[in-house]
């Protein structure tokens, strides 16, 4: 069908439920959105997948957080063991968990689920070098597309992307300071818990590397600002659209990845649906620069593509009011 | 264990998952909530279930509602045949789903899964006279009690309360103006479609019947203001409290009902988990009152219990964090 006839079709379908009009709220939204990335009046919601990208950050050195940087590989191999915040929500709703590794600093044991995908040992300090040389990025870009061309393959048609890399919020504000040309403590906030005169040093780091490099192109910013790990879930994100794919938007990290891929291709936003409204500083302007109304706002602020993970079920009750609830007629229940 | 000792169980529990301190937000909320309610550290949500009551409005003869007062055991017919808004999302979210008739103005069929427990063929027209008679309002309130306390034996720990009734927010919106002493236009929105010239009209007759009225007890005052499925729902609130359940607050009729039952019983509320914030006018009001951050702010304004049975997955994710998420020791994960 046509943009306008499916957008028709489907308003007419959500209107004649039996409900008042309108009164399903935001799931009419949800709903009307999915089948229109489906083009299709009784979308699906398929074999859902959480792509978790890991990725160790030279400028972790420069104690812009205040984890150690072993925590990465450690929460890595959380993840797979089922212990961790997203391997628990995403056992309880059925999606599928696939742990990547962008770029660890750390040998995983070979028999590890973890999927091998090292494009190095973590990104550079970018206090003293650019993160990543292009070609590095360029990898990193082409490995996220795989990735996601290989589910997409397989046939999922619902993707989230989630990520672990100690130090991924600073890299995470450059770019969203580049992009959105707003000032560094805007979109500079906690972290995993950077508060006070932390915080301050923080973006105190983050203003001289801002000023220290002057990229042109997406890639180059990328490349400069970026980390391994956020370059792989950019790439995943464009060939998600490409694939025409339900795109699952998680948090501050996600949400400037899709931010980044939109520099790329702005399309690629018209595919994604916003899951929580993180409590990292700087989301919510990101959520306001998409327009976005997020399914969840419970204040977390853990990453890993939890908010998605928590958010799908709700999601899947916007798909299933729309296929199958009855309408006024079907019912035999009067209209107005 | 003591109160005291449960609160600070807990809170070590919570704050010794693998996530940085207070990162899993309303979830960890939510998983204290429920542990204080069941008095574990591993608190289970058992067999959830969902009772909805079903009944008519004398006052429905006034036209304070667009819809016609058919539409009563028209939907409720719909929701045993699983064509509703609650049906889907409560098959969707293994919710058992318990339609009772408490005073529908309709013969339905003998071997309809509706359950009977009629009062009467509705309420009274309350612009002519009490909507019950004391006697018919404590036979709605047993009854009521009598479904929760069947439901607990049975194993169920976790509840949810929706309700039908064509014409039902007008007397919620005076027990809440009788309650809460707010003004009659503050406690009355749009329900299933009033706008305009129409709600003023609806607030005018509201106010009316207010002024007409001067009960004195929390039981005569239900009885003077409210409905059959209103009066059904507080006796179920007030057993299910007393059977230490964790109970679902839903939209404005179910959270009216709520604060109706701490009327007769202040500690109710300490089992409720507020569930979604309804777009009806009125109910941040009263989610003010409880001091309520519910788990959805979707604007559904379409009853039934829906809110509840969307969020319960939410709920779900808050106590699986706390019952399967490794500890930093567990998962052998650094802490800061």
């Amino acid at each position: 069908m046509t943009t306008q006839n499916i957008q028709q079709a489907l308003r007419h379908k959500i209107d004649n439920k039996t409900k008042p009009h309108g009164a399903l709220g935001e799931l009419e939204a949800l709903a009307f959105k999915v089948g229109c990335i489906q083009n299709s009046l009784s979308p699906q919601l398929r074999q859902p997948t959480m792509l978790v990208f890991a990725a160790d950050h030279g400028l972790a050195d420069e104690k812009i957080s205040p984890y150690p940087k072993d925590v990465t590989w450690q929460m890595a191999m959380n993840f797979v063991a089922g212990g961790a915040a997203i391997s628990v929500f995403c056992r309880q709703n059925g999606i599928a968990l696939k742990v990547i590794d962008a770029g660890v600093d750390y040998d995983f044991p070979v028999d590890s689920p973890i999927v091998p995908s090292k494009i190095a040992r973590g990104s550079r300090n970018m206090r003293k070098e650019p993160a990543m040389t292009t070609g590095e990025c360029e990898k990193a870009l082409a490995a996220g597309r795989a990735f996601v061309r290989a589910e997409a393959e397989a046939g999922c048609n619902t993707i989230g992307f989630g990520e672990m890399g100690i130090g991924n919020t600073s890299p995470s504000s450059l770019l969203m300071h580049r992009f959105l040309g707003l000032p560094i403590e805007t979109c500079t906030g906690a972290g995993a818990g950077m508060r006070g005169e932390q915080l301050s040093y923080k973006q105190q780091v983050l203003k001289e590397i801002s000023e220290k490099y002057d990229p042109q192109t997406p890639l180059e910013t990328l490349a400069t600002f970026g980390g391994l790990e956020i370059a792989m879930m950019v790439g995943a994100y464009l060939e998600a659209r490409e694939q025409g794919m339900v795109i699952l938007a998680d948090g501050f990290i996600s949400t400037v990845s899709l931010l980044t891929a939109c520099q790329f291709n702005p399309k690629v936003s018209e595919n994604v649906v916003f899951c929580h409204q993180s409590d990292e500083q700087g989301h919510s302007l990101l959520l306001q620069h998409f327009g976005a109304r997020p399914i969840l706002q419970l204040g977390m602020r853990v990453g890993e593509g939890t908010g998605v993970a928590v958010a799908l079920p709700v999601l899947q009750s916007a798909v299933k009011f729309l296929n199958e609830m009855a309408s006024f007629e079907d019912a035999g229940v009067s209209n107005k």
